[in-house]
């Protein structure tokens, strides 16, 4: 019992993570599509809307190739990968999410990421990439809003300019104060320092018994998920749970979970309400809700891997990053 | 890097694993249900069909029970198993599946459900018990037909009987030869013997990284499922690959994968046959198609953990039990 392949071990981050330098306005942006196609104009559009606010923002051909359902084979988003990386731009904001970064990230030098310095930045499926670049390098990328909608018109003017301007300062504070958060129940007054981590919950789950997924022991552990039934969102935070992740955690920290209510689509009648219950019956720590992160236009933008302080007093809860 | 917590290892499986005595018609059965609620009146009527065929079958009242959307609470559903040992059946035949499993590994005594020498049987949900079973205790549970819907009216005959046999004859025959099933592609000819075990794609991957997976190293994964997206199937083996798990098999059998085709549904177009492909990209061992396993009626019974032989030859392959 109990031998283990060191090539399947979960690698242990030592905190504190190494932070790429922070930016100021104007930000010179590159995109980078790893995982589904994108539709050209709808880019190209999200790209000019960035650009109005006065950053430059590079989009390779390659964001826009295509094969099978992804921006381009794997060789070809490996090489949009290496292409970024060696552009000249400090941000590299992940043109979609989607699926396709698990084909590939056993291929990924997580060394050269990490050298590059810059800033990663997307969610979803880009979930992927930020727990394998702190799992493999100890680098810290950003769960934020990826380019592709980004600033869309149309859609709420005040969610798009929170997501905006929480974008541009965790990019360029390391010291950035997110403000506070209302839970949906009353929590004891405690402050709570770790590391930040998470966000998609079927990523994190995807990658628990590889070798991309960090082991955090201090975590404040960021989660949020869209598209799925209750029950499979309690089935994967059972997974974390007998995985010994949950327990080495000290709050759990929930976003949004979009369009995961019962319904017809749903195989099983199981309400959110049910798993929330559960999950507090998980574990001691803190478990917050109502943050705003996950598949929704007004979120925050968060470093994964750096230092953070929690402070909870009753409802309400208050989150900032303490620096490198 | 590469720091262990025993307990979160993935326990090593010694072959051969321990097998419960065959068995004899006619059966002394129970039923079990440690997941989803049922309809009483079509367990019943499940029970009275097995009994038809000259069986004992007990459908003890926990197994009507419902808490929420499962066959009783937590604790009802452990006491139920406890029940269930201690009777005097022989066979603990699985109600249903659907969820309810994971919630319960952890508390689950395994050294009592490999002492009781009984035949556990069920499939879905189920295989978190069989490879909780096997991780744990050692111990060989068999991947089969649930009591809810056995043998049911209206439901093609012949697939009724042909699951019949199989049931009947895998319980009562370390030895039990499948016959032969048509892979979609020819293979050199070869004969493969190894350690049976998998079945519900998802379960394996939910349980990758925690205590209840076992480590096969001689491994005839088989795996199927139901209502998956094929990018979920995808991501689901990447899972397996990335983990290490893919690389010490010695080959992969798939069974049906129910309503898994693209579909509107479906969050992103991809096919079977692209998750197909890309599995036989992933590992160097066969990967053999159209297994009678799965989410449909007819359907083999399978010792998890048992010695068993695959011989290849062409587009064809047959399996058979090597026994104890």
């Amino acid at each position: 019992m109990n031998n283990i392949i060191a090539n399947n071990a979960t690698p242990v981050v030592s905190v504190p993570a190494r932070q790429p330098l922070a930016v100021s306005a104007p930000l010179r942006c590159t995109c980078l599509a790893l995982s589904g196609s994108l539709d050209a104009q709808a880019l190209a559009d999200s790209a000019a809307r960035l650009r109005q606010r006065g950053h430059t923002v590079g989009v390779p051909t390659a964001a826009n190739a295509q094969w099978r359902y992804f921006a381009g084979t794997d060789e070809a988003r490996l090489a949009a990968l290496t292409e970024a990386i060696e552009s000249d731009a400090d941000v590299i904001l992940f043109a979609r999410g989607g699926y396709g970064l698990s084909r590939i990230l056993h291929r990924i030098d997580w060394s050269a990421v990490a050298d590059s310095g810059k800033i990663f930045c997307g969610y979803s499926d880009v979930t992927a990439f930020s727990l394998a670049a702190l799992a493999q390098a100890n680098y810290v990328t950003y769960a934020g809003p990826v380019l592709s909608g980004m600033l869309a018109e149309g859609d709420d003017a005040e969610a798009n300019e929170f997501a905006y301007a929480h974008w541009l300062a965790a990019l360029s504070d390391p010291h950035h104060d997110y403000g506070g958060f209302a839970n949906d129940i009353s929590q004891p007054a405690q402050s709570i320092e770790g590391t930040l981590w998470g966000t998609n919950l079927a990523l994190v789950s995807h990658l628990v018994g590889t070798p991309y997924l960090p082991r955090i022991d201090d975590g404040i552990l960021v989660l949020e998920d869209i598209a799925e039934s209750p029950y499979r969102v309690e089935r994967m935070l059972w997974q974390l749970k007998l995985a010994g992740i949950l327990d080495r955690q000290r709050a759990i920290v929930l976003g949004q979970f979009t369009d995961c209510q019962p319904g017809p689509a749903l195989r099983y009648p199981y309400a959110m309400s049910e798993v929330l219950e559960t999950l507090r019956g998980m574990v001691r720590c803190p478990v917050l809700t109502g943050f705003p992160f996950g598949h929704i236009a007004r979120k925050v933008t968060l470093p994964m891997g750096a230092h953070a302080e929690l402070r909870i007093d009753g409802e309400h809860y208050h989150l900032r990053l303490l620096g490198a």
